[in-house]
């Protein structure tokens, strides 16, 4: 089914370069864009046109990293770090998904609010449960939003609740997998939750399932100092964190593969990540909450290195990938300013890629309006702004300001062709 | 008029303690806090009630710092630092406030934007114009929302078309502090901008118009790396910053005194802020946004030096002092690992101190509901955050929820007893 928007068009090229078009249309066909046009060539005339003019309309924003689960208490218990926060409330918490009661009550919140939310497409984390994780995808399919959902592998260093045996972990992962299949729009993707929830035995394991079925993988590395110390403690003949995944041919080396965080590389470890061509999901929200630290961002898009933006809910406080782009540029400040004292933080444009496509990327032709990139696409709601009163704003302002100022509000939302909100 | 409000109540004893009481009444009398009661006394039997029964109620919060004329450009150009950021695009923009015309329409939005926020009390930066400024005051007056407003001082260093001569700015301000006193809910505040705004005759000048008219004083201090090394060359035998001020005594020598920012603190200048009882007004929102740093206030209030948060617009890109509060948490936060590697950031309860009585200090007996203190209150709408599926939150987790996801919603407002919203 073809179809046309019109309205105020704005995309990000590449990290360095903004694209506006004022009062134009994007042509979808079949879910694919067809481009850019001022006027409908006569070909589409006829097709029919949802008319936003003088409304921003950007490209779908894409959350590299969230937890499903952890909704039920994001804003809550901000108190402590990484590893005392997971043990602490994180894993009591994903241990009630156990129970399928509670657990369709709490996602059927979550999809809900993701469903309004500016996201278009997403990695998650589900829990350890099949069945839990298994709802979720299905409610997810139900939505025609587009992204991977992964069921959580850790058999050790939890709490008893939520801890499998190695043996349970992979056989849970082979069942899971196969059922997975069903869906469409949600995709399963490999999930060790991080090298202390994951034996060695493990690890290896799924290495072989990723091998086995060509699967994507997710997992979280070097978010925090003491996380990074213990991982050194807990795997042999490691030099640094990147290793633990290395190790076990999960960096990167078969797959697609995003690790998230990665607020503090190793210099040799970092080559590996470059090479082995790893998505890193950054989430400035948890890397204030959980004071892990400040992220290099602006040097990992120097380096080249693929970089998109996450909510990580609930480490993360908030939903809106909008917040994200704001926190990616501030944070990126903060870090120029006191860490590398070199006037070069993360930039608006930077942002906007990230949120686009450079975690857009991940699923594809994904996070842009040029022929044949999938149609994702946001139409923003800036009736909540105040007016300025200054020259009218062009485009790139009018979304500067948004970012800031627009509380994440929209009034349209399409994946892949499709019209959600 | 006597009236009493019914909900669950939450304030800040000091900084280390939250007080909390569910379903209870505050009752007000002439504008002033009678305190907090389960039942209400007989002696207050029949006076009116207004029932915000499950509904948390707050102490008003209190915006330390901003800027009124600059909220016209509020989450734009938020590409450079401080110096380069004032002359290309808040200069300017000030200009306009000549205008009657410009400033009529600017005021009229910003003064409507701050009656629907949670800001009751103020401290404010207006521009050098005082028909624009006096305005202002008018209109800020019928709003019953109450603070300060200063018309600003600068005889050099500034654009052409927003400098005054030294003999004008003084002129000028007489008039000024003059006509305001017609005013009973808005004072006039001596507002030198800077140091690098003002020459030494002109901060003479105002210290002494500070001393014969016993009026407050508002600036900004130790914003910015390239600001302090600038002043230190503007201004002559001082060793830093704080001297700058302190060499005319208008650092708090005879008056209460608000110093903005406060990013930089020098190891003497920072006993004489303690010793004279400076107010800093912490604005973590705009000390990211112009890349300023990560101001060291836990460290402040730990060694007892008086801070009230703040919103600074337009350095800082919003207007809910919510956010102030959370990005006090996530700043410091980040300052401890970082910076101080102490684990020891600012928390919930420190944040809330600041946005309430640490503030509300400023203003009297502001920013509590405990017997005698001006009865500013806020009702906080939680109608929009998503059901926690969790056992029942208390009062202060309800209230860290909303923190962090309420989007800064009330539902009600008053100020010394009279309903704003």
């Amino acid at each position: 089914m073809n179809f046309a928007i019109k309205g105020d068009i704005l995309y990000s090229y590449d990290k360095k370069t903004l694209v506006s078009k004022k009062d134009s249309y994007v042509v979808c066909e079949n879910g694919i864009s067809q481009g850019i046009f001022k006027t409908l060539p006569n070909k589409y005339k006829g097709i029919k046109i949802y008319d936003y003019t003088n409304k921003l309309i950007i490209p779908g924003l894409v959350d590299m990293h969230l937890h499903a689960p952890q909704y039920s208490f994001m804003g809550l218990h901000m108190d402590l770090e990484l590893i005392e926060w997971l043990n602490k409330y994180t894993f009591p918490e994903e241990s009630k998904y156990k129970n399928m009661k509670y657990a369709k009550l709490a996602y059927d919140i979550f999809v809900n609010e993701l469903k309004k939310s500016p996201t278009t497409r997403f990695s998650l984390f589900a829990t350890i449960h099949v069945p839990a994780t298994l709802y979720l995808m299905e409610k997810l399919e139900k939505t025609n939003l587009k992204g991977f959902v992964g069921k959580v592998n850790m058999d050790r260093n939890s709490v008893k609740s939520l801890q499998e045996k190695t043996s349970e972990s992979i056989r849970d992962t082979l069942k899971w997998v196969e059922k997975s299949q069903d869906f469409k729009n949600i995709k399963p993707i490999i999930t060790p939750r991080f090298t202390p929830s994951c034996s060695d035995e493990l690890m290896l394991d799924l290495s072989n399932i990723v091998k086995d079925k060509n699967l994507p993988v997710q997992s979280h590395i070097s978010e925090n100092r003491a996380e990074i110390k213990w991982v050194k403690e807990l795997v042999s003949g490691i030099n640094c964190y990147e290793d633990a995944y290395d190790k076990f041919e999960l960096l990167g080396t078969h797959t697609n593969t995003i690790m998230a965080h990665y607020v503090w590389p190793d210099e040799k470890g970092i080559e590996k990540i470059k090479k082995n061509k790893v998505w890193i999901a950054h989430s400035p929200s948890s890397n204030r909450n959980l004071s892990s630290g400040l992220a290099p961002i602006k040097r990992y898009l120097d380096m080249g290195i693929k970089v998109g933006l996450a909510t990580d809910i609930a480490g993360g406080s908030y939903i809106s990938m909008f917040r994200a782009m704001e926190d990616a540029i501030t944070v990126g400040k903060i870090r120029s300013c006191v860490v590398d004292n070199n006037h070069n933080g993360v930039n608006l444009k930077e942002a906007f890629y990230m949120a686009t496509k450079g975690g857009g990327s991940f699923f594809g032709k994904v996070g842009s309006f040029e022929k044949g990139y999938e149609f994702d696409a946001l139409v923003l709601d800036e009736s909540k702004i105040p007016t300025v009163l200054m020259p009218k704003l062009n485009i790139a302002e009018r979304f500067e300001r948004f970012v800031y100022m627009g509380n994440g509000m929209i009034s349209g939302k399409f994946v892949f062709g499709k019209k959600i909100v």
